[in-house]
């Protein structure tokens, strides 16, 4: 490094601004190793306490995004626009959206992560799938991307390498909480992608990484700010995560969800939020002139089958089992289902995303620690959402188990997160803010 | 550790206050290495950022105390009292003070540290004295304590063993300037001594470790505070380092200096200092009625020579040449000897003790980095000080160098850090501040 590191990290510790050659020199210490993970962690919990400029902002994410690979997909003459999520339950929005936009001729280059603690991932979703690759070379993942119009890929040790180590990190000295930092660590691994768009969404209640409205919407002014600066077209929207998206939690239980919305049985909340992030999408892409031209556009995709047909193409290059289509079946089932019921008669007055996402990952269906194995059938299935009349008897949901145990185990564990109540409460918008 | 460290890093992080149960989990961890380098070195940030209350540091020095052995000295039946200095350069009052103490009835169990950079170390000083052993036991340190009145120890892996990690992170990530981290940072190598109370030197002006005045008072408050509730009588005196601390700069030079001042040539600030600082030695174990009555006791045992006595007792003990009190010579000397003359006549401007400490260092005879050698013989005596009259061709100061082209080399520097003007500065008070 040419910089003394002790002296970078006590000005960003003193307030001060660091310039781009300076958060370089930090960078190219954090991939060469010649800053020592004291450092690192001290460097981060500086930018948590302290806070970046948008321009310290921008150019860590710049150093971050060059320290590796930066695709750019030459051969693909369509724009390249992605969606990402800062997270939540149920939220299988990609594997919808991907095929559903790629048929409006966006080109969709999704590097997707996976799963920690309550919050999936669509990588472990995509895992669910029989014979699907998500371990592509940057290669393959251009050709596929040109073939079908999307491609899936796992995070690749060639794009953003830094990214990796400063997770990894962060992860263990608590300096995860910074909208810098999270700013950063999003848009480098996004620009290495070769994109020349990205729509965010913003996750805010209780099950998102930034529950409160106020630090998701700084944190959507961050990243279209630095994303801007960056070179990419930005939008963002802050959606809903005070209850789960869609009826399915677990993998492939979401997988069998997708399957059924690309047949067009869609819960409402699923296709609302899918249509909302395409749309913004296709805008970026300019493909369509205004939002309701294109949510029609997409419409007509959907219900007409060719988004299906895209996420057919898709499955067979990247080496899925194309009977899934045909026979959701394929995608196997955990041994013990058991239905909860009702124990009163009235409305399901709360569905708890952060007490069922817990659930699902103690059925094994997610990690606590980052390698831990998942098993892909269990999770849990809605049949009711927040409002719905119940009575005794009625069933809630099911539970997918790998033992009868922990199945009945479960049970009490939806029934306290599904309360039945004799108030009747709606769930309120599902978008809550938009910037771009 | 009982607690995820990420979650008390993030409470720190987010500004609240660690009980003291958390803190000593957070130490245990450091001592075990469950605490890893990166979540160190973030808490160690968060600590500088958000700071500490006097609650807080208490617990972290008496965790980090009660991370090793904690000293105890039974056999010793007079009052235990040490001195310590934030680190100035030329400052030798430890091999003078401790003597000096000692021979007033006060026991003076004195673990030191190295130097590093402009700061020179007690422990590289006795290095000099030739055959010295500063490499005791804490039985053995305890001994001679116990046999001459006073024990010089280098420290020791028994003693405070989480300062040792805490201060060789906090050295390479930008965290050592911290009001708490830096008080249980000297307090728990203090407690652990074994002393029922401490003398702080904080010295402040361009070459002290904290300059600013306002820095060193809040150092002070939390030394005597922290100290007091920990157990042990406290006492702080604030002292310039604006200028260097008698005449001779260097290892063995400065021996030479604390050798002729045991003989009662003492340049006026050495004497000054070892005064003020010895009378609040007196006044902490209860051996003296106020301050004017523990200076007389300490001239006289001083100028009656028994101060000098002692000296020879503890070289003895700890294997000391006694021929270096009839010759100094003993001690050795550097082959390249240069007078730097002054260039014009006038009043000497200023004495940069900062250029001049950085000389010391350049020339061999301190640190860059822990654990580079040392060259004891190399360094500057001064021949005038600030506000002396001289005349062109005077002798200002004689470098001490092992080469002959280092010694030329630095004649300019000299000359540099010793302007010669026109008009007369004084040098201000010597003790700017007394807490006790």
């Amino acid at each position: 490094m040419q910089h003394h590191p002790a002296r970078l990290i006590a000005r960003k510790r003193d307030g001060h601004e660091l310039s781009a050659g300076e958060i370089q020199d930090l960078v190219g210490g954090v991939v060469d190793g010649t800053l020592g993970e004291a450092q690192l962690g001290a460097f981060l919990m500086a930018v948590c306490c302290n806070g970046m400029s948008p321009q310290e902002t921008t150019a860590l994410t710049l150093a971050m995004r060059d320290s590796g690979r930066v695709l750019r997909h030459a051969q693909v003459a369509k724009p390249k626009i992605d969606k990402h999520s800062t997270g939540g339950v149920g939220d299988k929005v990609s594997l919808l959206l991907a095929p559903l936009v790629a048929a409006a001729g966006v080109a969709v280059p999704m590097v997707s992560g996976r799963g920690l603690g309550h919050t999936g991932g669509t990588i472990d979703k995509l895992a669910a799938l029989p014979g699907y690759r998500t371990d592509l070379s940057p290669e393959r993942f251009g050709e596929v991307l040109d073939q079908c119009g999307y491609a899936m890929m796992a995070p690749s040790a060639e794009l953003a390498p830094a990214d990796r180590r400063m997770y990894a990190t962060r992860d263990v000295s608590g300096t995860v909480e910074s909208i810098p930092l999270i700013t950063s660590s999003i848009l480098a691994k996004k620009l290495a992608e070769g994109i020349d768009g990205l729509v965010m969404d913003v996750k805010c209640g209780r099950a998102a990484f930034l529950p409160a409205a106020d630090d998701a919407t700084a944190l959507m002014e961050s990243l279209c700010a630095v994303g801007s600066a960056a070179g990419i077209r930005m939008a963002a929207l802050r959606t809903d995560m005070d209850h789960p998206l869609g009826l399915a939690l677990g993998n492939s239980l979401e997988v069998a969800e997708v399957l059924a919305a690309l047949e067009g049985q869609c819960p409402d909340d699923l296709a609302e939020l899918t249509l909302a992030l395409g749309a913004e999408m296709l805008l970026l892409a300019g493909v369509a002139s205004d939002a309701d031209a294109a949510r029609a556009v997409l419409q007509r995709l959907w219900r007409d089958g060719v988004a299906r047909q895209v996420f057919r193409h898709n499955l067979e290059l990247q080496g899925g089992d194309l009977r899934v289509l045909e026979d959701p079946e394929v995608l196997g089932r955990a041994p013990h289902v058991l239905a909860v019921e009702a124990q009163g008669t009235g409305f399901v007055a709360d569905v708890d995303p952060l007490a069922l996402g817990e659930l699902v990952v103690d059925l094994g269906g997610g990690r606590r620690q980052p390698g831990d194995a998942i098993d892909p059938h269990v999770g849990i299935v809605l049949k009711h959402v927040l409002g719905d009349a119940v009575r005794t008897g009625d069933v809630l949901a099911f539970v997918h188990a790998r033992t009868r145990g922990a199945a009945e185990a479960a049970v009490g564990r939806v029934l306290a997160a599904m309360p039945v109540g004799e108030e009747r409460r709606k769930r309120g918008a599902l978008v809550l803010q938009r910037l771009a």
